[in-house]
């Protein structure tokens, strides 16, 4: 894998539900401060121009920090945008075809549910994975049954890439995620939600690196 | 140029809503045997992964055909397609990023309702103009004040390229259309919403043809 090497422990997706008084670019410049070491863009409906303005700002704040930022879903942003990813659910494009668009110099991140989808999305080249949804999230509207510690671990079992525990993620249940051997956590309310979203970051980091040791 | 001609008289574009008992196909095969020119994908919200097995299904109904599909928006799902166009609204991908991604051999159309846009949109490179909301519609809700058939004379005045009208066309107003020197109307409820789509086309391409006469 040509690709330069990602600290997954705390992984941001972008929520274009934030808190009255702070703006997705607050966020995410807190999170980048706090230690994340990657950031999705996750804008499912707006409209593209504007994701792509979007975009553009968050690559003002992530790139200067050595931050890889993820499209979701749209390759033709990712595309735009130059990105350094992408990262497709199961409903998105299939991953072969996502992976001829972006060529080999872009991380390509699959959402995986079960066993068989990780043998697939292995199989089709993803460079991680995110699994879930753990604990059961309000986050995502799409996702389906909680795969719990258990789902995760057969998951992370299986995978020779890195993979990304997102879901109902929490500083509480962190350590517990990264003893499966998961990468780290993809975290959206846990941060978004947070007080403080440069300290929310900065604990969950933490409590990462504490529980690898 | 370097794209074969199209008979823009009748160009249709898709709508989820179709009525009971008839798919998306079914109607798209019907307007083409009636006499469609161009076919335009326009799913804004389903998941990529449909609309790619929709729009490989209504290429099996255009590329035999001769007609080109052009897909809305969506650029990454065009170049997976292998579709023959991309068409954009003012809120879509640039137009200028668009062209990057496509290459000069597929057409790009933009959605003009401004003289300005329509410059720009013609800087940009454009090889057909969709120019509307013409008499008011139902069918794009994101439309603003109708343009009349004044407002189109004056697009398709300044243009060198076709202008397809969008936007309230029916049977009994192409002529008018026409008249003003448009390439052809755009059709989404005129052929989705009759009852018999086949038929609808083939008067719908009369009329133009007639008008043009």
């Amino acid at each position: 894998m040509p690709l330069a090497p990602i600290d997954w422990s705390v992984y941001l997706v972008t929520d274009r539900r934030t808190r009255p008084g702070r703006t997705i670019l607050d966020v995410v410049r807190a999170a980048v401060q706090g230690g994340a070491g990657a950031v999705q863009l996750r804008e499912k409906d707006g409209p593209a121009r504007e994701t792509v303005e979007l975009g553009r700002a968050v690559l003002e704040i992530t790139r200067p920090a050595g931050i890889p930022l993820i499209v979701n879903d749209r390759v033709d942003l990712a595309l735009v945008l130059d990105a350094e990813g992408v990262h497709v659910g199961q409903n998105d494009l299939p991953a072969p075809e996502v992976r001829r668009l972006i060529g080999p110099d872009r991380w390509l991140g699959v959402s995986v549910t079960t066993i068989e989808q990780t043998r697939k999305a292995l199989a089709d080249g993803a460079d991680y994975l995110g699994a879930g949804d753990v604990f059961g999230t309000a986050s995502k509207s799409d996702a389906g049954e909680p795969i719990g510690l258990d789902g995760l671990r057969e998951i992370v079992a299986l995978a020779h890439v890195p993979v990304v525990a997102i879901g109902g993620v929490t500083l509480g249940n962190t350590p517990s995620v990264i003893r499966t051997g998961a990468a780290g956590v993809a975290v959206i309310s846990a941060v978004f939600g947070a007080d403080d979203p440069e300290q929310a970051t900065r604990s969950l980091l933490e409590a990462a690196h504490s529980a690898i040791l």
